[in-house]
């Protein structure tokens, strides 16, 4: 049995180059750099002079046919992502993908069933998951200790972002290079939390408003209303456009409340159901008895390397995925529902979503789509960076 | 010039009896109790003997018309305020109604108009605006610190009833009795707070949740989104079924951020307006420098007490009103176009509301509406209580 994988990287921009300099370093057991692949030769010139031994491509079809090759990471433009971990699951790799899984729910599901066949490993990266306050949030919901589901908050403003940002990749912020704007790229670690943590939603309306704050065709500032299937109501706020933003998740269940915001869990857990107390206490006006305690977050989440070590870990040791592939599905249904419940003027838009409707809303929006120019100001990240961790 | 003002108190049940202890017992400078009116004989009975030399009357016209009488105090059931305040005022008394002004924008307006021919003082019992946190809030807002509008919320949850509170009088929360719910009867201190605040949205849209947690025809959780005149958005989210609930009013401009709860008000005050770092900053990925300071509630709000005196200085010795009853026209317009979305399908609902629209809808409503039976149990307060008051 093997003890070390070898790793194909297939894109190797923001987020490609940070993954390439983790893996590349050695201190992700089990896995080791092998190839990387990116359609820009400087980028690729770059990190094989980083990376010695490292083999390059400018074609990602090569990588995946690579028998040699293990395990593909796929970091490339989220529309991309789908096709690239199709084939490599095909061919036999595990694959990890950035997030989202891709754009659309259409291919989503594709790339499910894709997975599911293939029999390896597939995993996301919802890095934000090793989060342990959200965590045990989850765990909270999950397991009943809150009662009954009432309201789910989340005001995550807290991803600002330039016009230079938008301005330094071509594909950034438009419908046919990225496929959308804060829900596709920024919001997607939120919006997989919210569903991981809360369940999924049966029922979503959105105001998603375009251009708000840049110079883009996509949306920088979105309100999301959702209905779960027992009654309960939800909110999800997020922007690229205010400062310093919030993040801050409520969360209320009929006994008790939570709270996750500036690094702390804050929980009331009343003494009795809310709506036994309703139903039977005589007065009208009710002091109610709650007790309260706080968790503090001390240890530092494990971020991008926990989601590459438990993927390896699967792989090797037949460990838990934390953030199986196949969840990808679950935000970009919000994130697709939440684009046609705009499109059509505001209304509630049913889950499962259509795929054929979105995808022939996209396919309109992609039409007049206008790709960017390369910017020669576009920088090469080499390092992980506290901003793709949980920020307060 | 007259020095002590004539009272005359129109319903003294929940409200109306605390009214009544209050202005009885001689601590509003300038007013004195001089009669009171209830439909209930037996209440009627009881008021008169804790005030010795009050009259009483089951008629309310025979207040309005008293000459004996300068001001008239409405704290009967929401549907009869404006009809009662509109005679008064037509009698030459000054006014103060109970929030909300009335149930429908239709009746707001004419109230409106009668009280700008009347010449008289016309006041309603918003007493969260005495709060000094909410009133700085509005000077933050509408002196241009916080810059552009982008985004307020507020989470006002901690309105928590028993089904003993809804079935303690016969008029609660019935479409023909109370004319709503929570958005009705609790909601309408912050929804006054939150237009008095930010000003007023021109759309909104709306899940107003009825019967969710009691036995009642109205609703008891509501969500609202409502858009600016210059595209900010906003969410006001409340409910009686929930504890121990919420009260957190966060508002992001273009220059900070405010956050009001539990009793401080958190603000950060950016160095460089937002939008001008987004514009201009070279970086894609900023950390924006801003100031903090806390401001801690140190005085109790003056709360009712504190309108009432105000409403008398207001006649006595030409203060201006802190809460002009003409005011009462802008929450209930919320309110209205609440119930408007949510009936259309939570569809997005222009401002000014269509209040011939509104009056349709209310009318079907009220056709179905069981006016519940008296309630033995039904408890008599004699006593303002901190439950009116801002709670965090």
């Amino acid at each position: 049995m093997k003890t070390t994988l070898s790793v194909g990287l297939i894109g190797i921009g923001n987020m490609g180059s940070a993954h390439a300099t983790m893996v590349g370093s050695g201190i992700i057991r089990g896995l080791q750099l092998a190839a990387v692949c990116d359609i820009d030769p400087q980028r690729l010139q770059f990190c094989m002079e980083k990376h010695p031994g490292v083999r390059g491509s400018t074609n990602w079809h090569e990588l995946v046919q690579n028998p040699e090759l293990d395990v593909i990471i796929v970091a490339v433009p989220h529309p991309l992502h789908a096709d690239i971990a199709m084939e490599a699951l095909k061919n036999g790799k595990h694959v990890l993908t950035e997030k989202p899984v891709d754009i659309t729910v259409t291919k989503a599901k594709l790339l499910n069933e894709t997975a599911a066949a293939s029999g390896r490993v597939f995993g996301i990266m919802f890095n934000q998951r090793t989060n342990p306050l959200f965590a045990k949030a989850r765990e909270m919901v999950r397991s009943g200790q809150l009662g009954q589901l009432q309201r789910s908050v989340w005001i995550i403003t807290n991803w600002f972002r330039t016009q230079s940002y938008y301005d330094s990749g071509t594909w950034r912020a438009t419908w046919a290079g990225e496929g959308g704007g804060v829900l596709l790229n920024q919001a997607p670690h939120n919006l997989d939390l919210w569903q991981w943590i809360c369940g999924m939603p049966v029922e979503i309306t959105a105001f998603c408003d375009i251009a708000k704050y840049h110079r883009i065709e996509v949306e920088d500032d979105v309100t999301i209303f959702a209905r779960y299937e027992n009654g309960a109501t939800g909110v999800f706020l997020t922007s690229t456009g205010e400062a310093p933003g919030t993040n801050r998740l409520e969360i209320t269940g009929t006994l008790g409340k939570l709270v996750i915001e500036e690094g702390k869990l804050k929980y009331w857990k009343l003494r009795q159901d809310i709506l036994e107390v309703s139903r039977t206490h005589p007065d009208s006006f009710v002091a109610i008895e709650y007790d309260y305690e706080e968790i503090v977050q001390t240890e530092q989440e494990t971020a991008h390397p926990g989601i590459l070590q438990n993927f390896a870990n699967a792989i090797l040791h037949g460990e838990e995925l934390l953030s199986p592939g196949t969840d990808g599905i679950y935000e970009l249904s919000i994130s697709n529902a939440a684009y046609l419940s705009s499109a059509r003027g505001n209304v509630p838009v049913s889950l499962p979503v259509n795929g054929d409707e979105f995808d022939t809303l996209l396919a309109k929006l992609r039409e007049n789509s206008g790709i960017k120019h390369n910017d020669p100001n576009s920088k090469y990240n080499t390092a992980y960076h506290q901003r793709w961790q949980v920020r307060w």
